[in-house]
């Protein structure tokens, strides 16, 4: 079962080969307890197109609030998505920074004063009900398969991995457990503050720390774990970051449209990067034997 | 070796009968996922007579500033501890928010600028050049032997043990490994930001979220794992928030004046509330049957 959706191909074979030499005696070698491997989770672990998945399940709690207050409308950031304005929209298909900052300012004001199992329970609801608008599934069925078994690989080999992702902590921690066989204290993301009162955590309206994205990604890893990643893949420019500072880079390049998406936008500096410092890019069409185990959508 | 240092008496027994309860299907059983363990530092697992152990590193660290600088001498917190105001101390013994909050500004200030390396080099030419001054030992032996033992039974129990300090996330990870034999990213704390700039994970002026104190503890501890612990152990009344959310509260209770300490300051109200909730409280003198291994100072 190792490995067992790679196809015998260059990208398999670095990956083996960095794991081999960094648990097998010599001069690669990595201690067992500097083995972190990170992975950013939007389009390295499960698909992003046409937004990545989260938004689909705040916009959807936008369009709730609008309902109840129609004044709501001429504001942003409810305006650009009522309007569909395509400047914003292609902000957060490439994470711009200042608009994924706009959206995370309104994410953490709708859910300030929720209880982690109120805001979970709405978390389930949406995994539950709605279906990626392409591929016809829930979008917890649209994990990649051939990036699970890397998980499992690097475990088996002593390594502890953890996702980083732009996207929000407590959403992805509500499915990571069942999904990606992690424990939710690894999954590392752009979080709220949380106060406890009353015997309770709260949500609080501020966000804690920097935004998990670009160089928040390793100031994010190293707050949660104390070292930096030996081991990370990511698949965008906002990932730069996290792949320099890991020792073996891995940067999923979406060329497939016929079984996902096909699409460089927002990834072309670290495609750019990943050449001029012999990252390991993975070709979803040509290094993949399935994508979504059985394939969804077809 | 299970809890072998721990007398044959009720406070060993509420342990093994919780653990035993919380593992065996029943209606105390606890999901493997959910098992959570947090543990204070200073009292609970290591010896904080005359001052937890961070402030001696500090303090060295301030007074090396003030021969350089003169002039600080006459600034606070400098002022403070060259005079030995027993106020401030005395704030500091018993962990008054305002006094440990004044000290933590001055110490992020004092490491602004550092790397973890730097940091780190610091911290472990402290732990084996200074002594305790009436134990006469390095600090890091003064690690209580049955406290360690809980560790490595909880964890030999599918318990993810983490240490919940309102000491300073960094500097326990030191030497968290060796001497607690938890990772890194199982010690949560209080804790400056970083920023990372050209390749390099550096310190910032500023603390990451609350204070990891009080009602900071289950704040830290939900933002690191998820969730709130199912065991918690804890000596003083800044623990109460963490022990109070626990399933399991465990309050060491410094009754020895022989072995290590004997005192109640800075633990009034969480004895009383130990009394009200039925926690168990631990007697380092009458529970105990070794303090630090092989007794030290005696």
């Amino acid at each position: 079962m190792t490995l067992a959706s790679w196809k015998d191909g260059p990208a398999r074979q670095a990956i083996v080969d960095f794991v081999e030499s960094a648990t097998t005696p010599g001069p690669a070698f990595v201690e067992v307890a500097d083995r972190i491997a990170t992975f950013d989770n939007d389009g390295t672990l499960w698909v992003e197109q046409p937004l990545p998945p989260q938004f689909d399940f705040v916009f959807r709690r936008w369009a709730e609030e609008v309902k109840q207050e129609p004044s709501l409308a001429e504001q942003q950031p409810y305006k650009a998505i009522i309007s569909r304005d395509p400047e914003f929209f292609q902000g957060i298909a490439t994470q711009e920074p200042e608009v994924i900052d706009a959206l995370l300012a309104a994410f953490v004001r709708t859910w300030a004063g929720t209880t982690p199992e109120e805001f979970d329970a709405q978390v389930r609801e949406w995994l539950q009900t709605v279906k990626q608008p392409k591929l016809g599934v829930p979008y917890v069925e649209l994990v990649y398969q051939p990036m699970l078994e890397l998980l499992e690989y690097l475990k088996a080999n002593g390594f502890r991995v953890f996702v980083c992702s732009g996207g929000g902590r407590d959403f992805m921690r509500v499915f990571a457990e069942e999904t990606w066989g992690i424990y939710k204290e690894n999954v590392i993301g752009s979080a709220a503050e949380y106060t406890y009162t009353d015997g309770r955590i709260v949500r609080a309206e501020k966000l804690l720390g920097s935004l998990d994205l670009g160089p928040g990604k390793p100031e994010h890893i190293f707050a949660q774990t104390g070292r930096l990643p030996v081991f990370a893949g990511g698949n965008a420019d906002v990932d730069i970051e996290m792949l320099e500072a890991a020792r073996f880079a891995l940067l999923v390049n979406h060329d497939d449209e016929e079984r996902e998406f096909a699409y460089t936008s927002g990834a072309e500096k670290s495609l750019a990067r990943a050449k001029e410092l012999g990252w390991t890019v993975v070709s979803v069409k040509d290094d993949w034997t399935t994508v979504f185990g059985k394939e969804k959508g077809q």
